[in-house]
């Protein structure tokens, strides 16, 4: 009955909204996994919520993880975002350190749990040109190290991880995501949004968000 | 400045205590770190506190994760710890889906943060005879996969991951323990211990614990 269960890590974003929109296309039992980890902002909760009801998941978890603890990166401690420059070459320092392998270690365990042999995961093109656990072998590292970790891997029932982004762009992502029929009013990417929820318009995640959906020649429906 | 500095995983019990006594004795400048998790008993923690007081770390960060968010094990909900029979064979049923993974995730966070290269853990024979996250396949898969995740690893500074007691069984353990001078009256194994923090005496880890003692001709210091 398990076997077409599948963990998804969505943080409301239009990558991982994208990722859930496929795995439900693909007929999965979908449990999304989100994560409170010292941001400034509620808005990726509320706006991971909003879509995992839409895709009606069979259950959405939201656990919360102090990342701030360790300090080191804009999006968990004091650094200012960087503003209206995308960074296009080297690390950006909305860098997280370990932020996926912890992400990816806490969907191992719900894995298990729930007898799920999927975890589905946002990675595309454009992430892994800066952020290191983004890339391809990185991914494939961590799906062999988790077949060593867990009981399930033992017992030879192992668990892969699913990339369905990782050879787009953005432009490719908004395009996929329209085919979908993901409601992207409800989808939420800035790093750094005013008090009302609305995005900010000129961080890197912005920048990005806004240059695909002009590629795709679409609008962009968020506030 | 940062060559030396060193992540240990720190429980508390004699195991990890004794890897913090290691990580001493080699000149490390050592950065404790614990984790709340869903955990019946805060004994643990005051534990380690002790111990990493008694070895003046440089810092001893605890964190709390929720792993009982998930369920699936006895440590971290309601099913009962077995008593009075060491299990000898196959996975215990005390073992927590991907704890060592969540918890090396979060030390090569921070050892990132803290310019750490090193990160040790106190896994030994005894356990990677029941728990899969506990092996040397295991160890070595994780490390190759967190030498592709950080920043850190691709700029070539990667982070090993040092286990001093592999080879040792409880009995090799009691006695480095007390060649490093560990106060063991501090240390708390028990899975279960009675209300004033003292050890139940019959769950697997107070039996194994008992056993280390018993081949070492030692008596237990701890209550």
């Amino acid at each position: 009955m398990s076997e077409r269960s599948a963990i998804i890590l969505l943080s409301g974003g239009l990558d991982s909204s994208t990722v859930l929109a496929e795995a439900t296309r693909a007929g999965r039992r979908c449990h999304a996994l989100s994560f409170r980890y010292g941001q400034r902002h509620e808005h990726e909760i509320k706006a991971a919520s909003a879509i995992a009801r839409h895709f009606e998941v069979r259950e959405h978890t939201v656990l919360d993880i102090d990342l701030a603890a360790f300090g080191g990166s804009a999006l968990t401690d004091e650094i200012s975002v960087p503003k209206d420059a995308l960074e296009d070459e080297g690390i950006p320092v909305t860098y997280v350190p370990a932020r996926n392998t912890i992400f990816l270690s806490f969907a191992l365990a719900y894995a298990e749990v729930r007898e799920a042999r999927e975890i589905w995961l946002g990675v595309n093109a454009i992430d892994y040109s800066g952020y290191p656990d983004c890339r391809p072998e990185y991914i494939a590292a961590f799906e062999a190290m988790a077949n060593l970790a867990t009981r399930d891997g033992v017992e030879g029932r192992g668990v892969s991880i699913l990339t369905p982004l990782s050879r787009l762009d953005k432009t490719g992502i908004v395009n996929r995501a329209f085919e979908l029929g993901v409601p992207l009013e409800h989808t939420h990417s800035c790093y750094d949004p005013v008090e009302s929820g609305a995005s900010c318009g000129r961080c890197d995640a912005c920048l990005l968000r806004a240059r695909g959906f002009d590629g795709a020649n679409r609008t962009d429906p968020a506030p």
